[in-house]
């Protein structure tokens, strides 16, 4: 056994989160890698889902919107998944999609600073998030603005004044994997008297945070990543109590009124988390995400932690070591506090390598125009796997892969 | 037999509809008068549901975006839908929540008449309708005014001025049932200079209409009811093909961008009906409204008009034949061409009464303040499921079971 193999079998005998692979289905010889973008599937969840199609919707019908708690899950679910964001109770809700949630986040913010009018970004933002402030901004009537800071938080404090109404910010982009400093950036920006809105799409679930402590505004994700909920399923939303009274947002449909059932003319905002609802959801995308989150209780996020740094710095540590000599950049910082659970490695040829590795089972995913992108999932994956994909990497490399045709047709994936 | 008897069975055995009973499971013993809330399960639902679960996400995982349709399944369904409703393909898709497209939709129709103010709807409607104008209005920027016309149509002349941009009603009332001239209005409303918007919650599936033909603007409404798709099943949501090059909604997440996957920095909206799409979608969602949509593909929804009158009529025949006496009142229009697929009668004692038919096994539901609400789902109710709710009916007016305490407290179900 060589020196990596001897690592990863050591690495794996120590790893005290090995009995909740059992928790996840993963495909037969599957190194899957792309968990950053949909999560692997509970192993509950065929029966849950079962039960929730025959039993709930097919022979209970209309009586599992109060029976079955259908009514109630954006807010039983929220509650549930709290603890992962460092919430505390009657804080947060899982409610339509992501998008969706960053307007409602952003407008929110908006109204508790209606003389500001500036909204903080920054370009490397997954553009979704860009995209929905600049349509908020194109339909508020208002003379809104969109101001850029430079990536990765550098730009910050220039970018901030006493105009700046809300800052949107990703706690871990969405291609390099680096992670921002919540705690610090949202003290900086409340300093400066502006709304800190964190999207966490690529940190719920991996990166242990306070939103309680560290005093956040708002906040939202994705439940699909490494909250494991489902192909698409519900973002989660999070309102700090304080603005539960105040803030305001624009999509008020009969979810979020006061009185849902008294069918009133007029809208009263719910005082409470309600508010931000809107109406309706998808229940089965729901009982789902319910899976998602039922497989993550009980886990320690700091455990999780310890290990997905210990996944990731030891996948760096095997690209090194394997596949030095073919012009790969690690993109991801190498400090253990600016990584998030990916790591991103530069390459010309990278969407080739990365097809390859697909067609050699190590499941990773591409962004243009150059970047391979590696999600590690404590929950479920090994040293071993790591190593793996490092030495299918290093086989794709010497073979050459992108002078294959087969690999250099473009297609994407989300 | 009786007479009621008699007349129930020539009816049913002249239904050409009958056979389609079997493509839906309703639960043993129960007469379910409440598809226009939830609509029935499809048979095929949970295999249907088991291989998006096991297969496509748990063993295909990220590659089930592209290879199982994942990604394009708003458009998919959407033009699978379009013959229900009367539209050529390419202009309906299936996506987010109900009252997020209308939000969207008079967004659309406002941004098409940028120097009028004002947005026509009636107080019947449905709250969340009119929630969502509020909150559009309150987060404008701009002195938008919400104008509550009459109900049913009558207030509409009235309404109408050059100051209105858009018109928001209820093709049939959500209480009432009463239907409204969808083409009638669509050309008195554009004849002003307004943009018509259509919510089709409670016609889609059971009223034959035409969109293209009828020159509607924009139109949505839900897939959980008569279209069978799920609870909480994602909207639908059609815009006239004229306007997809010029309208604009401010939910301008991703999914409706021109180029998806290039991950540019700024937005421009998709030159097709993809413009109105937001952001990744609860996927098992769609693939329930998918078994809905499946189980009305191939039935001439002018045969299910057909049964629905007859549905209807016979129910307030038998109700005014067996129930007369009891001081309720039919507030449905008796005329063919002003109702829907439900039949709504007044009485002051409702609530009771409908908790009692539930437990005596024909379910229906109760709108404040004495509503009784009885929809009829012609793809799968007989005639004599009309009768026998009408006898239950009979038995629980005749016990006066309002004087029976288990029926006076009351909850709500949506």
């Amino acid at each position: 056994m060589d020196k990596l193999a001897t690592a990863a079998a050591a690495l794996d005998a120590a790893d005290e989160l090995a009995p909740l692979r059992a928790r996840f289905h993963l495909p037969e010889g599957v190194t899957y890698l792309d968990g950053n973008s949909l999560g692997a599937m509970p192993v509950a969840a065929p029966q849950h889902m079962a039960d929730a199609v025959t039993r709930a919707w097919g022979e209970r019908l209309i009586a599992s919107w109060m029976d079955d708690g259908w009514w109630q899950m954006p807010v039983t679910l929220g509650d549930r998944l709290a603890p992962v964001i460092g919430a505390g109770p009657g804080q947060t809700v899982v409610a339509d999609g992501t998008s969706v949630s960053i307007f409602k986040a952003v407008h929110a913010g908006l109204s508790l600073k209606p003389e500001r009018t500036v909204i903080v970004s920054e370009r490397a933002s997954f553009p979704t998030d860009l995209y929905i402030v600049e349509g908020l901004i194109a339909s508020s009537g208002r003379k809104l603005q969109l101001r850029l800071a430079g990536d990765a938080g550098a730009g910050l404090d220039a970018a901030l004044g006493d105009d700046v109404a809300v800052v949107l910010l990703s706690h871990v982009d969405y291609r390099t994997g680096e992670l921002l400093d919540m705690e610090a950036i949202t003290r900086k920006v409340q300093a400066a008297g502006a709304i800190m809105v964190w999207d966490l799409c690529h940190s719920a679930g991996v990166v242990p945070m306070e939103l309680d402590a560290w005093n956040v505004d708002f906040a939202m994700g994705c439940t699909y990543k490494y909250l494991n909920g489902g192909p698409g399923g519900q973002s989660f939303f999070y309102a700090a109590r304080r603005h539960h009274e105040t803030a305001r947002q624009p999509l008020t449909g009969w979810w979020g009124h006061a009185e849902p059932f008294a069918f009133e003319t007029g809208y009263e905002p719910a005082h409470s988390m309600r508010r931000f609802l809107t109406g309706s959801q998808a229940i089965l995308g729901l009982k789902a995400v319910e899976c998602g989150i039922a497989a993550m209780e009980g886990v320690s996020i700091a455990a999780v932690r310890t290990k997905s740094l210990s996944l990731t710095g030891f996948f760096m540590d095997c690209v090194e070591e394997l596949c030095g000599g073919h012009g790969l950049s690690i993109v991801t910082p190498r400090e253990r506090m600016r990584r998030g659970s990916q790591v991103a490695i530069g390459f010309e040829h990278g969407y080739a390598v990365v097809q390859a590795m697909i067609e050699n089972g190590v499941v990773g995913d591409f962004r243009a125009p150059d970047i391979m992108r590696f999600g590690f999932a404590p929950l479920y994956l090994s040293h071993a796997d790591v190593l793996r994909a490092a030495q299918v990497m290093r086989d794709c490399l010497e073979a050459q892969v992108w002078t294959d045709p087969r690999y250099q047709v473009r297609g994407e994936v989300t």
